[in-house]
């Protein structure tokens, strides 16, 4: 029962190795905890878009084309919330409103986010183990141009098109790891940072307490996976929002992020001259077919990560 | 800007007359109060069954097949919530769900019922004042021979099947009629009951305290419709709980519910032998077209109750 590999993921590309990972590990080998830094209340719910993201993906029921939401969803609740004058910027299914709905009841009823979450991916079918990093609010809050913005305001209402100064994940020193979370880094194998935004999604689970020391006194292999191609994300403002921050715009800058607490840096080999200022950074880089588009790709990126592991 | 007529109404069958007298009153001369015994908290949301029929209906936008709901709705929230495992026996549509999202949000963030009916009413054009009963929760609850059902519950989860031995208002006694109800109970020309279940629907908006007595001492015309034509209901289970009640199931048992409060009260004429009986009651009985199939009914009775006051 033991478990094998840890994964960390965000939304959409998190989503996309933690599928991989799934297809090749049985149920009991596999813990994915998910970014919450943008949780947010929409009219009165609790949405979850990491978590929902990762849950979908592994059910086999998101939405091809965006990566995000139910697949065949229609949205007839939320154009008459906007007939009610409500701002409704946020893309809420009538499918997807459902999950919001029933996590907030529960959630209401004083359940955790950790037993929300497991309660509806197993009605969902899914077997693998996903959890949030913590049962505790953390949000993650971009200090910009415009103001201040919590996550998803930034990236969908603002279309992350403010430039970003600063970035603070509110709530973070107040909150503890999940139990899923404290128990895969105890007995984890592996560890795996999925190609995600290190600022908006992997970085909200580094910054609650006792994970990022977790990583760097874990004894098995740790690895991480670029989420940029050059100056490219794959999806997603990440290289905008580094340059702006004033950080190297590239796999060489997320893998400064990761310094001390990853083994092997997998990068496209089309970044391979950045191999030896990653090197340098106390990880080794690898070339790897980190391109995920499609199901074979997850698997193939997710048996070359677990083969690291195996040796 | 004297309100002229005070209409309370119920479900379905008052929100046809209430629509009726829509159309031939001017918006500041009919004050429709609703029935909210039958509210609701379903997946967390506040659900005001007769308060969205009465509204949907003066918006034009009811499901004209059913008489609740709204037209052309949807079920896949609904869908997708049974998939969770929740027991989904009341029938929410997608667009009707915007509804119960928004009255929830306004009355967490503090706003009564009445202030968010005004609030949901402007947006869906309804331009006469549609109010609950009361701003305080009361709740119809039906002791039955399966056990104490609210009145939903026995309504739509039971269909309306096992034998009722009492019906009680649960809160009616600490509740405050709403601004609205006092309001036109002061100062309109006219009461009109609609044709609605005299227990289910009309009796918890009598057992709020003030309002029974408000209608004793009325000045104006007090006008009732009768719901029942022979010994059945044109809809719902009004004529089965009288007679398990122990009342007379026919008009003369709803006339006997409004002794004191009703100057004349409107029958089929196919119920014309129960005149002398209902004139026992201390009103006087009126063969009129109650039975309302098209808007030319609805339009046509209102106009003969308002002519009742015309005088």
């Amino acid at each position: 029962m033991a478990v094998e590999v840890l994964a960390f993921a965000g939304g959409v590309g998190g989503a996309k190795l933690a599928l991989g990972l799934a297809r090749v590990l049985p149920p009991d080998r596999l813990t994915v905890v998910v970014n919450t830094g943008d949780d947010e209340t929409f009219h009165g719910l609790h949405v979850s878009p990491d978590l929902d993201t990762v849950m979908y993906t592994l059910a086999g029921l998101s939405n091809p084309e965006t990566g995000w939401g139910l697949a065949g969803d229609t949205f007839n609740t939320l154009g008459m919330l906007k007939r009610y004058g409500v701002d409704a910027w946020f893309n809420l299914g009538d499918l997807d409103m459902a999950t919001h709905l029933r996590r907030t009841q529960l959630l209401t009823q004083g359940a955790s986010l950790s037993e929300v979450t497991t309660d509806l991916c197993r009605r969902l079918g899914v077997e693998h183990r996903v959890a949030p990093m913590s049962d505790q609010a953390v949000r993650t809050v971009l200090n910009t141009e415009a103001g201040e913005l919590a996550m998803q305001e930034y990236f969908v209402k603002h279309r992350s098109e403010p430039a970003v100064n600063d970035i603070r994940y509110v709530g973070a020193d107040k909150a503890s790891p999940s139990i899923a979370l404290t128990d895969a880094l105890a007995h984890a194998r592996m560890v795996v940072i999925c190609p995600s935004n290190p600022f908006l999604s992997i970085g909200p689970m580094l910054a609650v307490p006792g994970v990022r020391e977790g990583l760097e006194s874990f004894s098995g292999v740790r690895v991480a996976v670029s989420p940029l191609v050059g100056e490219s994300a794959f999806r997603g403002p990440a290289a905008k929002i580094m340059a702006e921050l004033g950080k190297t715009a590239s796999s060489v800058g997320v893998a400064h992020e990761y310094a001390g607490i990853v083994d092997y840096f997998l990068i496209d080999e089309r970044d391979a001259d950045q191999s030896s200022r990653i090197a340098a950074l106390g990880m080794k880089p690898l070339c790897a077919p980190i391109i995920m588009d499609t199901e074979a790709d997850k698997v193939a990126l997710a048996e070359y990560v677990l083969g690291l592991g195996a040796g």
